[in-house]
């Protein structure tokens, strides 16, 4: 930890995971699996001890942590609640756009709702036919009939699919097509979770991350102003790049953490579980196999930490960020697999969390980039 | 196929799977999670069809097919449902001890039944504390007070674990200590499941594999004729391993037929999954990570079928059978994490089966012998 | 072994492995690496033997055994003398074209050279710049200008590359561009290794894999008759494709045979070397890598064998060769890697041959289609 | 870089690289390789330079910088030269004792020489039998019959095997046995390069790092002064332990030097190598291989960075070291093996170096404790 201050926050978070997250956590998981369900007083105890807004700049009412310590603090929640992590993650990217890219006037409006921990946002990008392919996008804002000069408002329709916090989050920040002109006709609206028109699906039937609700988001003609548009017209696809090396660190993170639970449940499990009259921890094929899952771990933590150092330093950090992602959602995917292996039966039951840790990871790989798009990026990055 | 007989019996199982079991699956799966629920009737079908009973010899009722076939038609059948695939390799493993080790009067009295089709068997071998461990169970079968001889029967008490088919079955071979004398003090009973003081615990919450009903056997001062001991006593460690090998098979086809409709389903879905204007399978980093899964499961089914070829020739197959178990069921762990992958966002519900099939996958690394224990049977065939 | 004949035929090559090319590999392969030299007099051993024609029509005077003999053949040779095998398997292809595609009268005059054990063929299909990409071949045969009709000869102009057996070959089985169409405008001839005009490059100094001596082959307008081009003229590349399949059987079982004799080294040290007062094979981490080459290249022989058999029948083969070349070649990358690691300091060393396994493991990747090729192949078949 | 100072280091020594170590580097290893050579004249360059006393305190007349600076410089130079850059961790080995458990007197007599940059040190410690069980090493140390009290001097006698620098050091830092009593009847001794009775092997043939000379090295009752015993009697296995954590940290850095160099060659070559009509990297398959051995590269360097820093704060980090190590080891293997591949038949001849990184980077799995006793180290860890 690089500052006292940071180490405080790490202690708090610790405080906050072991009291209210993990005693939580299973109960929640498992209804959510089956209705609706959704840990809002979780984000709200977070958001008041101020760990929903840590790496915005204090000027804004952040915390202006630098990655490095607000990763780590990720890395602690997705140790206890991945769910919870991953909203963390996905919440932080939210207002992205309004800190590094609104106006004075846009930051003044709109930051201190955002950043005062009471208040969750969704993040408004894929849609059912534009996954990796931002380009693509179908969803429109059409501009008010001024005349001349800047619109007053927008008039937004579209569906957007995959999006966490959808039903639940008090504003979206939402990415639509202004014009027709492909990747460069798109621009960025952050719009009222109450506004009119605005509609949502059935949540997706999931795999696991049951408490990451996800579902479409309907808009059906919702009107925005255009004062809530953020930057320029035609600038929302430099704006959804720009955020995306940071959302794949804050993945990195999580993906970490969950993959740390993951070990110290097996290596616990190891030291007690006996077969043969001595504990399996004792059999060397096993120690192995848990000293490769503590090896991806330390260095998928290594990994993201490096990365988090470059972009604190204000260094280019882009390729970094997705050998970060790649590696530690990997690493999360065979680290948690084999948790579920070093359990044997009992981690086939729903008795311990090893196989909800897998079906955790799981959409690790896939979500903020596949780690198809990542080895893309990283490629371009040597190969250019 | 080496005979048209074959053939035939393949052709027969494709037709039932298409019209009976992949129709019912996701629906019977999805119900099995959450309360209780048994294809019963599915078993009936294959019984009915003569595939309950196809390695057993025809001179008791069976097919009498080498297990060359015998195991195309569990991975056929694990291609439609994983669940009664496995269901049919343990059924086909209660009636081994019986027509390899049974007396005549036995195998007359038994195996009628046992073959017909319309009953399924339930084998209990493993307890909670002695999974890997036989040695370590016990379960007591007391001898009946007799003087000398024989006794005229036991009196079976303890608990089994992880029993497939338990409250379904028709019968439970069963295995239980008649003697302290370590492995070498085991005996095997032919328990019918109607005999009183026998119960069984709640299912099992499993991760997946749901209409594979695993439960508790709880033997209560269960009577039981001495007659319905399968060979000497003391007999049982030998009778449990013998059928150990051909259970491997049974789990290695299986295993495999599970990765090949996770293939299917991958190939399938990238020609016509479009982004960026083509299929997503025109990738080749795609299409290599589909040319990989296809080298698996090409190789495991080559590698079970190249053991079932050494048992059907009466050579020893102990250390490839162990190989075929290893190679196939880490296959189809890998090709159904990538399964999910390909699929991407939709992967990762259940709108298709790919997570379920990651969900069952696990679970072949784990049961008749974790894959540690392979390393450890084909490292002593090796080091020897 | 499905005959007796065949069983016959592995052990005499045993025999054949044990008595004449294990005593000479090391001090042959060693000598090679500095100099030329060349296993000229072990190719004439294994030809008297009947070894070089295994494959081959018994009408042309070859043994006519199917491929599954003709592969565990290769295999054993291998396990013996990895270049010796590499050079058996390219023998095969040169005699394939006129085998299939020449005519009776071809048949008649080149085939009982070729099938006669004393002569040995070269491969000349690869470029500097058509490596994999066959169909930019430069390599030019001009025919005779003949007015009208067929031509009664060609003058061949180009230079081919990266071919074994290169300037110790009896003939050269060569692929020419006879029009510019392409892949279309390919055609095939037996060029006489005395031909005028024909000359040699310097040995490549290679990795390893030094007995198999590979050099450009210059044709400096060598004049080849018109009743030595088989087939048609543009039928070349169909020509070439139909042997590529059946050489990549060849590799792959070369390759198992390369890994089998790691593992046996392996197995072998591991059993006699003792570290903290016990046989290093006692520590169950080096126990389980060994089970796990074990697995490997047991499943490795059973993929190629199953594309054998598959071939052997008569049945489309192409995907299962391709999935043979790249398990097997992969396999024996891995085997003899780990088998230097239980060799530990001594497998780094030159007085085992551990080390030269693995640097002949690698060409096996890279040759008769690099495995980035087999993976297009294959995707091709899955996704087509 | 943490300081101006050592960005200039780092430019100090790709300079020195670049105009010293690079064009030398392939005909010097291939003569080594052959005959005897050594890079003398490299080392005494890097010595001048300061390079070979970096990590030393600057009180002893080390340039006192941080291990996270140190090590980047490994890297640096085992880009260059992986012999030179593992000779200079090894030199740093040979000093430590003396900085971290010397008294004053023997700081002032030895350290000016060994961080002078004009001397080369080796370390004896492996035996033909005691390889990762240094407890059992049987080369003696027998002090002088002095009656009561300190003894004056030592008679070694007895074998070391496997050491670097050997014939060539100006001094061997020597652990020898002074009692039976196993690891606690070890002691260290500083032998001067010119004593009386030391002689040297042949250098062993190995498959590769031909500049790194390794010898057994004879002690043929050889004298050793009291005032060269480094530490009391008996501590010299708690001495050499303590070193060890260090000295993979310089393997982990060498190693991750290593794969970049056989990264940056392989992605150089995609660029330029046509087939098909354009570049390979333009081939997602290849694109993406490149892409793992980049990650593998930079969460490689990421690991022993973070366990560095670990060090140079004064916290525990041996965990940590043994992941590194394991991590950067298996990285530089499995990349340098993969440039291969990306080379083609072009990697397998040593027109490149490609061949010659995939031979260097086996050794790295090997020496400074197996990558199996890294796994052994880091279980011990997780599982206490």
């Amino acid at each position: 930890m690089p500052t006292e201050e940071a180490q405080d926050l790490i202690d708090l978070t610790r405080e906050i995971c072991d009291k209210e997250l993990r005693p939580a956590v299973d109960e929640a998981e498992r209804a959510a699996a089956s209705g609706e369900s959704f840990p809002t007083e979780v984000f709200r105890t977070l958001g008041r001890a101020g760990l929903l807004s840590l790496p915005h700049p204090e000027q804004f009412g952040g915390y202006g942590q630098p990655y490095e310590v607000y990763l780590q603090v990720v890395e602690e929640i997705a140790s206890a609640w991945m769910s919870v992590a991953v909203g963390v993650s996905v919440h932080s990217l939210t207002a992205y756009p309004v800190t590094t890219f609104g106006t004075p006037a846009q930051q003044e409006a709109l930051l201190p709702g955002m950043l005062s921990g009471e208040q969750l946002g969704a993040y408004c990008l894929s849609e059912q036919q534009a996954g990796s392919d931002v380009g693509s996008m179908t969803t429109r804002a059409v501009a008010d009939a001024t005349g001349a000069g800047e619109p007053t408002g927008y008039t937004v329709r579209g569906r957007k699919a995959w999006i966490s916090h959808a039903g639940h989050a008090d504003y979206y920040t939402t990415f639509a097509r202004t014009s027709d002109d492909g990747s460069r006709g798109l621009s960025c609206l952050v719009v009222p979770g109450d506004a009119p028109g605005l509609s949502f699906g059935a949540p997706e039937r999931k795999m696991g991350l049951h408490c990451d609700t996800v579902r479409e988001v309907m808009f059906d003609d919702v009107p925005v102003e255009a004062s809530r548009r953020i930057g320029a017209e035609g600038q929302g696809m430099a704006i959804a790049l720009s955020a995306l090396d940071a959302g794949r660190l804050g993945i990195a993170a999580a993906a970490t953490g969950l993959a740390q639970s993951a070990l110290d449940l097996a290596a616990s499990y190891a030291k007690e579980r006996r077969q043969f009259g001595r504990a399996i921890a004792d059999n060397q094929g096993l120690a192995f196999l848990i000293a490769d899952m503590e090896a991806a771990v330390t260095s998928a933590r290594a990994t993201y930490l490096h990365a988090a150092r470059l972009k604190d330093a204000g260094r280019a950090f882009s390729k970094e960020a997705a050998v970060a992602k790649l590696t530690a959602t990997d690493a999360a995917m065979r680290v948690t697999t084999d948790a579920v292996q070093v359990l044997g039966g009992a981690g086939y039951t729903q008795d311990f969390p090893a196989e909800r840790f897998m079906r955790e990871a799981k959409v690790t790989q896939i979500f903020e980039g596949t780690n198809q798009i990542q080895r893309l990026v990283i490629s371009r990055h040597v190969l250019r």
